[in-house]
């Protein structure tokens, strides 16, 4: 299940919270499209921006709308109290996996880190993946970290933040990586724009920012890679350059947000407060790089 | 009122949530020291990982504890949203002044920010002090920002990280904000172990994490900065050399709560999950720099 392309939505708001209709409207249309499985509440889903009632709502309302892909729900915040509750009410929805990051305001210690995982790990009944994004959680796992993590009997992948560009390194960490964790555990790269290298490395997942909102300039990278067609997956990935340099500029989550109020799947602006969406020059961007890309 | 001594206090936490009890008595102790003005929900007070109910609990309980001295409540959260509930919670309650920090999940703009800081400006009828903290929010202010935030109306106060250690410097960086900065708006250090430089370098205010446990160790600092005697605050400030090097090693927070947790002011462990105490080797160095200092 852990493996292939993982769909993150987007959560979108309005003036009031949530806008439940357009959310599933969003998984109804990720999860008739070719990918494999389909996550919400990652950072993509604004899940930090979410009160443990709004995590609630919107895991029921995506496990209403995933049809027969596998669900996957993100349950991280800064109080584990709050991740506690999270667990169970996306379980109680029906989540077949959950995704779980140290989010951190305070910095925090690998014991913390250990045991956070460890509190959950003990609490759930369903696979967990760890969620390792320095960018937005401030902390930067170790490999022993990884490790004794791993060997957490409901730990089922981890959801790595990025490879190396070079395809060698990028083979040599995948590899690595695979000599220090369990063999049931899966790897899923992300970072969009280094989807193609993390596949061709042996990363058995992508778990993708991009992949709900543009199901289908996500599968060939994916469906390349499955078949050992390593330029195939290469070059799809370099077409989609426009929105890596996007992604570069702004964030992937500021972008596909753009693109979403670009193709009416969702209002504008849909990001919650305080983060300002794409405007004036950078939204011109953000529509360049759709016609570039045929979405425009 | 934005001047001065300002004791931030923890927010004690027991098994189910917040220790009511324990976090009365602590704002009535620092209530009846020699502080100037009580600070809740600040980062010693652990404000981002209580929710708005939690939050105005807290400031209630403050404001009924915390006798004829200015009460600054912190209302920060990761959306605008909570943060505005959190002012008005804050402001019935009876907070004096509001303290407020650009706290990130998703990287934060500067628009986003001053976006922020003007929302707020709009909603509330009380000072508030922008709280500037990189190591907690990674946000980093530019001054170009710290000038367009200090002109709206109900800005009182910048809490300010630190100061360069060399004394000119540090003036040098004070006269500089002075400079770009209103007349009415005041500069608080933060950060114990620059206070004497900060306050001699010509700070208002010292924002600080320690005075609310330890005020009688604090106050000194202050007097001597507050009457010119620049020498008296620098040695009242190395006298505390232990607690700094703790500071340096653990962090302010977890020091701060371990010698509340030794004085018997907190029951243990105090602070919220997933942060663990110091435990162990890290706690015996706490209680040895509590001997040093005459606290045990």
């Amino acid at each position: 299940m852990l493996t292939g392309l993982s769909a993150f939505s987007l959560t979108p708001f309005d003036g009031h919270g949530v806008d439940k209709a357009a959310f599933a409207g969003l998984v109804n249309r990720a999860a008739a499209s070719g990918v494999d499985s389909i996550a919400v509440l990652g950072s993509t889903g604004s899940y930090t921006y979410l009160n443990p009632d709004e995590r609630a709502e919107v895991a029921q309302i995506a496990a209403q709308n995933v049809g027969e892909k596998p669900l996957i729900v993100g349950i991280g915040a800064l109080r584990t109290k709050d991740v506690l509750k999270n667990a169970e009410s996306a379980q109680a929805a029906g989540a077949n996996a959950l995704l779980l990051a140290p989010v951190s305001y305070q910095v925090l210690t690998n014991d913390d880190v250990f045991g956070l995982f460890s509190d959950v790990n003990a609490a759930v009944s369903v696979p967990v993946i760890v969620y390792d994004n320095p960018t937005t959680t401030h902390f930067t796992f170790t490999d022993e970290l990884y490790a004794s993590i791993a060997a957490l009997k409901n730990v089922g992948s981890f959801k790595i933040p990025g490879v190396p560009e070079d395809a060698a390194q990028a083979k040599a960490r995948i590899d690595h990586l695979r000599s220090i964790l369990p063999e049931d555990v899966t790897l899923g790269v992300s970072g969009d724009m280094f989807a193609a290298t993390g596949l061709n490395a042996g990363c058995d997942a992508w778990y993708s920012s991009m992949a709900a909102t543009l199901p289908d300039l996500a599968v060939p990278i994916v469906r390349a890679a499955a078949q050992g067609d390593v330029e195939g997956a290469v070059k799809a990935s370099q077409q989609l350059q426009p929105l890596w340099d996007l992604n570069a500029r702004f964030g992937s989550l500021r972008v596909i947000a753009a693109i979403a109020e670009e193709l009416d799947l969702v209002s504008s602006p849909c990001l919650p407060l305080p983060i300002r969406g794409l405007q004036g020059d950078d939204r011109e961007a953000v529509r360049r790089a759709m016609q570039k890309l045929g979405l425009l």
